[in-house]
């Protein structure tokens, strides 16, 4: 029967759980130093409080001072914290990980360094551990539209498992697969992570096509708001590519669920559309922020990351100043409280002739 | 001044009137033998029935016996007829255009031989002239998401023209560019028209994501359907790209406004979704069909064009089985009433291994 250990009780986290016991697996769901109300929830009433659902026979909840038992026999290991504990997740790895475990994780975003050099966060992750260990175990991650809630409830789900390694894929590819849970793998770990990270930044700007319309005090159901919403999405899918490419990763991974199928999901709704739609609707970021007050915003973090690491390739001229007007236009907003004014004859072309790239 | 002439007084392109009068041009809006009350009212009321607006000023209104009147004097003609009425237009403009003429062209579908072999509905509206005429006046084409009561209402709106010639297109871009209607050219006729039609048939589908979750009769915010739409509309991106590819447009007009950006927004509402929502929640396409009487449906009818020409390419030989099984599985709703039943195995990849096509 295959173990898997989960640091990290989240709510995706969770959710995998499902197929994975789905498929006859054994979950042992570790919490963070964060996650003392979860576990102890689960221990006493089998119901995860943030998912609102009892979680599945074959689940088995430890706190974190017993990461090490619950490590113990197991080869297969989910990093289920989200992007602002990875750091701290990849220091707990580094003294629980043996040679030969398999690491798969969720976390979406990516880190900058001061030069503005983007890194994906599989890699942050491992950067954590010695060396000689991180050379014999394997990393992979998960991607794609999933909403967790969905998951757990067997809702049909396509997702992405991507790393380096086509057999250690596979693998994790045959643990997850149900007859809900779709399952494909790809090794463009570079590419994957960019859609999964700025896509997180784009929805939060969807947010703006519902802020806008209420700040004109429209009600009337004919005259939604979609084609603004539209217009950032399809510029959203062009930078997304852009991004891509900018970090090494192949293009057509955009394509398909890792970047449009993903940014469509996540534009739908969550709390990043929530927050953009309070700033489209007029308030600053930061006031839109502090009616949130404990919400986790990945998206917002994830633009202040990445522009602050465009401004920088630009200060560098590793960048023209005229790429990526969304995710500047996203930036200043989130990191200077500017009033959504978007670009629009800035998109889809690079020359300003208004002719679209070909 | 500018003077435009309007073939057919449909909703998009009385909108359109908004922008081109808003420059400063004047319209002559001649409606089909189908537009009698809509002329009749505009004349009589100044509104637009289906549009439920005042007409800007600028635009006159004239009954399809008045055309040559209307043409008269004037070198800027749109055809604003949908997709069934491209032939009659066609057979219009065959009378009615002179040399030296721009036409620019709002249907949005394909059309088929018997062989399967896909023609753009720009070109078959222009295949009805004859070929002395055909050499002396210009085709274009208005695509990318717009929902019409938007663009008369003045909402940001983000759109290309399409067409051979350059210097036309951005002659039409002059006219109807303003500061909420923002135009892009593309050279890419053939990777446009594809998009513009094939996304109508990907957005019933997106309606199965709605229906599929009545069906279960779930009502629990947290457990919607968009993990499910999220992969229906990666694998439409991916198609659409593979579409384009097919029939010799540029894969990278479906990034942007012309593919993804049009999918979005005609995937968020409109009668097409509404009939994949009955269909998703369990009636025959048929049934369906028969709740929803006099509406036209052009995804549906695209369904059924480009189903039927896909499987005459796979018969004989020029397509494999496994390829456009989205698409495939849409036409076997449509035109054989077979109960919704998603193929997501198939999707993203041409060879079953799981694996992403790189």
């Amino acid at each position: 029967m295959a173990t898997l250990v989960v640091l990290g009780a989240g709510i995706m986290a969770t959710a995998l759980a499902t197929p994975f016991t789905d498929n006859g697996g054994e979950v042992r769901l570790v919490g963070t130093h964060l996650d003392r109300a979860v576990i102890d929830s689960i221990r006493d009433t089998g119901v995860h409080p943030n998912l609102q659902l009892a979680v599945p026979d074959g689940v088995t909840a430890y706190q974190l001072e017993d990461a090490a038992a619950a490590f113990d026999g197991a080869d297969l290991v989910m990093s289920g914290v989200n992007s602002f504990g990875v750091d701290w997740a990849g220091g707990q790895l580094a003294g629980l990980l043996r040679p030969g475990m398999h690491v798969i994780a969720l976390a979406k975003g990516m880190q900058a360094d001061a030069d503005g050099n983007l890194t994906t966060l599989p890699r942050a992750l491992m950067a954590h551990l010695p060396d000689a260990l991180r050379a014999q175990v394997s990393i992979s991650a998960v991607a794609g539209p999933s909403i967790a809630g969905e998951v757990a409830v067997r809702r049909h789900t396509s997702v992405v498992f991507t790393g380096t390694d086509p057999d250690v894929l596979a693998m994790w590819r045959g643990l997850f697969e149900t007859d809900f849970y779709h399952v494909w793998t790809s090794t463009d770990l570079v590419g994957v992570e960019v859609c999964a990270a700025t896509k997180n930044c784009y929805a939060l700007g969807a947010g703006f096509m519902h802020g806008q319309l209420q700040a004109l005090g429209e009600s009337d159901p004919r005259y939604v708001n979609f084609n603004y919403g539209a217009a950032l999405f399809g510029q959203a899918s062009v930078e997304m590519t852009e991004f891509v490419e900018l970090l090494g990763g192949r293009p057509a991974t955009v394509l398909g669920l890792p970047g449009i199928g993903d940014c469509f999901v996540t534009s739908m709704g969550g709390r990043n559309v929530k927050v953009g739609t309070l700033v489209g609707a007029g308030m600053t970021f930061s006031e839109a922020r502090s009616r949130m007050p404990g919400v986790t915003l990945e998206g917002a973090a994830a633009i202040q990351v990445i522009g602050d690491a465009v401004r920088r390739l630009t200060e560098r001229g590793v960048l023209p100043p005229e790429r990526f007007p969304l995710l500047r236009h996203l930036h200043q907003v989130v990191a200077e409280d500017a009033a959504v004014d978007v670009p629009w004859k800035t998109f889809f072309g690079r020359d300003g002739s208004g002719q679209l790239s070909p």
